[in-house]
């Protein structure tokens, strides 16, 4: 199927959005009402320049939600199960959200800029009206509001070198989820070690949405020794390393156990926040779900068009939210959100896809590579585990 | 500029998702998370249907919350600054729900299903999230959830024909954002009578997701007499009508007042709700900014991609937000965002689109049609004025 999007002045366009244009862009998606390139119509070479070389990826789109004044500490602890207490400035944290019923409702990037001042940068819900509703309706001394900053991506095994040779050898002492304000000759960044791959990178928050332009050419320039390119959030890579699409991985009422993001809730926290009581019997009563990894057989898959049904035994197990043709891992992969009982590394399941019945084994995540599978390593060192 | 959309499974289906692509598809928008249909490859016709007989538009995107229990009522009313003091069971209302700011953040209609049930059919922002918050923190007694409803339109002036032809003459009877619950043969449904044109017509709320094909297929052949076919919320008509878009229209800090919804905002009810403080004081200050028409003058537009800077005698005065040419106004109209001191219609603005300058003219909305253009009228009549 392939159908056209319609550009119009209704859903808001990137500082990037014209360079893109340029660029060759094919394909884009929305994303927290805005444009977001997804294909410049070679996903091949889109794949290669992520996993070896290095790719250019606009993702103005993971908006920010900026909490300023003398309560913004207190609001973003309110905000996320996560233990914020070893949060240092100048630092990024993984913060899932969840509502007061212990859904999952987004899973933003924390970035602390001051002791008074954080940004959440945010998967495609509309964080900023949660947060603006929390903060009015307990009191909370603070200014809500969309900063000017839009993140431009840098990902790929050469991003380092690329984003040295543009800002300077100190970024490669940048921690992963750390960031620093700096600028280009004047156009206003903030740089941090992160990005939706887990092949390294960093994103360079542009400042000043008048200079989209300017920054993707210079970034494009110095990239160019290093054979970078244009590309956007990458299916197929971020399938193989297993990092979560809110909205794609999670039903509506999933919580982040059933997510697999346990570690980042601390029902130990004396503090209140949002969902606690919920979350500590969830905990207790057990994930009723589990993401994991199947291996599905037979010869390559496409993407599929919608979550596909999956029984074991001729009843319902779940749902595959994403599958793809990994040839790294020389297979056919999946994420799958499974009922428990059903989650179990080894199970076999029966997959109902689009285009006829399918046979896969749930695996751990992250997976693992096959004997017959190419060498290249699945993630960069450090980049797994960080955040 | 001709790009593709991905179609994947992050982004959610309409249960009419199949339908639409057996109808011929060739366009989508990205609503509420979720696929729209926007055009199927033949503009004109589809807005010829339209207005002179009848349009099929998937609108499952208009996605509902429901609040329930024994507060729904309660929370109804802190949410929107309308007085709903009125709405009786069975009927429909424009509710403008703002932030705390007084803010515009979605315009909903809310439908009145119960005395504790209530639906809000939203606009393109995540009023799920900002009611469940408000409700929690609140502590009304409520749940907040997305109910199994899913709004198949049949808009035009030939709509009602169709509708009758389907469900029976009762529906002829409904007034204008009222609704019935029915069934069809089994599908269960909701009709209001409503929809996102100006050309009259019914919103057939589909009330179990796995029926979508069914009710397309039997809308498709009831209207089959009439000349029915599909379509999508028709950008011309709706800049025509002066149908507030939101996201497109307003910036992200308008309030009502400034949107021209200002007899939406009862400012006498002694009963709190979100904003009114706010709401106060930006009444007694006066709209900093006015949602106009222009006239533009020159041969025929097509519509923007961006918001158009205008400025008169060479300074900042607001922004054009959408532009189309009208064959039955016989002219180029737009939808402005101006500062109010050069709102006044007959002001001459100076307009900066995307090919260069223009001129055009402020005036009243609605848009009255000039002398030499075509007879059709512009609305139906009841609807311009209810709701």
């Amino acid at each position: 199927m392939a159908f056209g999007i319609v550009i119009g002045p209704r859903v808001r366009k990137s500082p990037f959005f014209e360079a893109t244009v340029a660029a060759g862009v094919s394909h884009f998606s929305i994303y927290n009402h805005m444009y977001m390139p997804v294909s410049y119509g070679d996903p091949a070479a889109e794949y290669e320049r992520l996993v070896a070389g290095v790719a250019l990826w606009d993702v103005a789109a993971e908006r920010q939600v900026e909490v300023q004044g003398p309560d913004a500490g207190a609001l973003a602890r309110y905000l996320t199960p996560r233990n914020l207490e070893s949060c240092r400035l100048g630092q990024g944290k993984y913060v899932p959200i969840c509502d007061h019923d212990g859904i999952l409702i987004n899973d933003p990037v924390l970035l602390k800029l001051d002791e008074d001042r954080y940004w959440f940068s945010i998967a495609d819900s509309d964080l900023l009206l949660w947060v603006k509703a929390i903060a009015a309706e307990r009191g909370f001394e603070v200014a809500v509001r969309e900063p000017d900053a839009s993140p431009l991506a840098v990902q790929g095994p050469k991003a380092e070198e690329v984003v040295a040779s543009l800002l300077g050898d100190w970024v490669r002492e940048l921690k992963y989820f750390w960031f620093r304000e700096t600028e280009l000759d004047g156009i206003p960044l903030l740089v941090a070690r992160s990005g939706w791959s887990k092949q390294g990178g960093f994103e360079l928050y542009l400042l000043d949405a008048t200079r989209g332009g300017e920054l993707w050419t210079r970034v494009e320039a110095a990239g160019r020794p290093f054979g970078i390119g244009p590309g956007g959030p990458n299916y197929v890579e971020r399938v193989e390393s297993a990092l979560l699409s809110y909205g794609a991985d999670n039903e509506p009422d999933c919580d982040p156990f059933e997510m697999g993001l346990g570690r980042f809730v601390d029902l130990e926290r004396p503090d209140a926040f949002v969902g606690k009581q919920r979350l500590i019997e969830r905990k207790a009563a057990g994930p009723r779900r589990r993401l994991v990894g199947v291996f599905i057989d037979g010869p390559p898959l496409a993407s599929n068009q919608y979550p596909w049904p999956a029984t074991v035994e001729g009843r319902h197990a779940g749902t595959i939210r994403v599958v793809a043709h990994s040839a790294r891992l020389g297979r056919n992969i999946g994420l799958a959100l499974l009922l428990s009982a059903h989650a179990e590394p080894g199970t076999r399941v029966a997959i109902h896809g689009e285009a006829g019945r399918l046979d896969g084994t749930v695996t751990r995540l992250p997976f693992e590579p096959s004997e017959g599978a190419s060498v290249a390593p699945l993630t960069m060192p450090g980049a797994a585990a960080a955040g």
